[in-house]
């Protein structure tokens, strides 16, 4: 069977906009064991408009067409559909009257333009809309389908679920179970290295490895008759995947780094203070995305300048003299001082160069020295990052996290090893 | 004249992956006065991408392929447009030399995949590929133009600029003349009922808003028979646009909010540290996000508990529990003491609730204080923002920041006037 997807739109055209819906889609089609063939994206332009709906019509089974359902003058989707299947468009007044309550609602008169969303294809099924004003469409013709669908996300995707999964259940091929696992530490050559020769030769269970920096991703996704069935296939390889990748994994379930440095914190009961000076407080922001950080998050110092190291968190000023600021020895007591100032469990540091200016032969762009400091110790660790500015910042922020990481792994398993010898 | 872009790679008919190489090629288009008319993706599969080859060569006069010509096995563009046009693949000796000194510069023998990468359509030129392996490919064909274009941006973007540009100087319509404005402080709705009476009619002068949370962007574009006539043509309507819009305007050139903030503190001489809760450090980020910051960005404290306000900046603990951490009156000197503390000139604060826990009725989510100080007085806004926990954080910064903005345009012009008035 193939699916089309067709989204329209003159904005899609430029380069300032991508086709995200279709994104949505294929999500919803592959948890049908279903994929789309191929997608278009196509302007608002009834010519060229008509000429890609033809050679859906002529090519595919199944065609999602998103967009151009609007009231205004260069929404022509519907008009143009209707022009190339040779159907009417026939007046519903319920719709009409469904749309005028919205506005009524609001307290607003309906403008006279969404007097057009009211009209529906001759034959066509309405899918309704909960949040907006145009009604979808399901469209059978000679044997094929052809959906209209309304372009915003928030209005596309509960219509989509409620009222064409449904419909799309005839087609189902399979159950998709889907797993995320998110590693850092290692590079992408190194995670394939590691990981390429489990790697399956089959349609049904698929492996795609996506690398960013500091971050890779692998996407396991398998398909079988029963959801039960494609768990069972998928959780071997999984298995073996967390057996080679180990503790450089931080999440099997597809979390950020924040939310799993987040639940180890709160799971151990500690707390956390932060000195950034290259990362100028994205570890603190990134941190805070969490919703209720600051139940272990106390604070943060970006001591940018030296002179807010010194003042604000009293690095001596000979030990930047002679280290410099980007050093070992000052990563190791903004970890420290930032703990004991601000009282939390934990201090975690970084120093370093974000570039592109300040870097030296010595201590290049890239040169980032992170610090995590305990009640009972201190650990630094030396990095050279590639990249640009941000990649840099992003890079030495995942680092730091994942010290903190490790170490709350390591504390959690040390307690508990404790409780074991205690009972 | 119609244009097709096809991308080519099962990858990007999954919901992780985006075709962006399109965007690149449609800005180069629209260099030249040109615009795509559709935009394809397509797998790998042979028989697809026949299908999809074959409509394109049926429609389009000239069609962009990009991707899949790589030495792997599922790499089939070539092999397959072969296919359609009927036309032979024939061994260029000269590409695969230089396929296997790419390999030897790097100390690595040419694997034998890599050999296929040296076949090219018969007739077809060669777009030499000078950051990778597999060459580029023009072909004309019953007065149509296919070009063939490998995907990684890297490799496509100079080849594009260095070999197809010129080429296309054949189609130019015309020169393109592009503009930017951002916008803060208004809402899309605000900026539209301000301008909409100036929305040119003509499709060589163009307007698209773009609105995000807390920041509007307006993209002009005029297309010309020369360089000069494009600029004049715009010109009237920046103008025009700019009065309207007055000081809510940030940047006719494209600049983000930081960047712009970071050359007025640079142009005034001044220094900055911010007091940070509930934005947790993305302030420090974006500030420091800009290179060469470390001249006016001193220092940032994240004190997102009320015992780090406490601490940290003194804020009285009579006075949180008066009015409460999310206050005007802790806003105010927390920009008061961060600025004092840190021998900055200037001082910046934000205080709110970013949710989605944490609102009352009488203090909802979405309330944020920002607060700012200098030597003589000290701002502080009260905002209501809509939104999820980042939209809300994004918001609070970007108001921060543009206090601190207008603040600035006022101290430099102050700073003329005084100059006027002495000379």
């Amino acid at each position: 069977m193939l699916i089309g997807l067709v989204a329209v739109g003159s904005e899609l055209l430029t380069p300032y906009y991508q086709d995200t819906d279709s994104l949505f889609i294929t999500q919803r089609l592959n948890d049908l064991g279903l994929e789309p063939s191929f997608k278009i994206v196509v302007g608002d332009e009834p010519e060229n408009l008509k000429m890609i709906l033809q050679i859906c019509l002529d090519k595919a089974d199944l065609t999602f067409v998103v967009g151009g359902l609007g009231p205004t003058e260069d929404d022509r989707t519907k008009e143009t559909l209707a022009e190339v299947l040779q159907r009417k468009l026939i007046f519903h007044p319920e719709i009409l009257a469904r749309i005028e309550e919205r506005f009524e609602r609001r307290g607003m008169k309906m403008p006279e333009s969404n007097r057009r969303q009211a009209y529906i294809l001759e034959g066509a099924e309405i899918l309704p809309n909960k949040v907006g004003t145009a009604p979808g469409q399901w469209i059978e013709f000679d044997n094929k389908k052809i959906i209209l669908l309304p372009g915003p996300p928030r209005e596309l995707q509960p219509m989509f679920n409620e009222f064409v999964v449904p419909k799309l259940e005839a087609w189902r091929k399979g159950y998709l179970y889907r797993r995320i696992i998110k590693i850092t530490g290692l590079t992408e050559s190194q995670v394939e290295d590691k990981i390429k020769d489990l790697y399956p030769h089959s349609r049904d269970l698929r492996v795609t490895v996506l690398a960013y920096p500091g971050q890779i991703e692998i996407h396991l996704l398998s398909l079988a008759e029963k959801e039960s069935l494609a768990k069972e296939k998928l959780d071997p390889l999984l298995e073996a995947l967390t057996q080679r990748l180990g503790d450089n994994i931080f999440s099997t379930t597809g979390e950020e780094l924040e939310a799993i440095v987040g639940q180890l914190l709160r799971q151990s009961g500690q707390t956390l203070a932060v000195a950034e000076s290259c990362t100028g407080g994205l570890v603190g922001h990134r941190l805070t995305s969490i919703p209720g950080s600051s139940t272990y998050f106390l604070e943060g110092a970006v001591v940018y300048s030296n002179e807010a190291k010194i003042r604000t968190l009293n690095v001596p000023a000979e030990l930047i003299q002679q280290y410099g600021a980007v050093s070992s020895e000052v990563a190791k007591i903004l970890a420290e001082n930032i703990r004991l100032k601000s009282g939390a469990s934990l201090g975690l540091s970084i120093t370093g160069i974000a570039g592109p200016g300040g870097g030296s032969e010595i201590k290049p762009v890239g040169l980032v020295f992170t610090g995590l400091s305990w009640n009972s110790g201190t650990e630094v660790v030396r990095n050279l990052f590639l990249g640009g500015r941000e990649q840099i910042k992003f890079q030495s922020s995942q680092k730091a996290l994942d010290m903190l990481r490790r170490h709350l792994l390591k504390k959690i398993a040390g307690d508990k090893n404790e409780n074991f010898h205690c009972n």
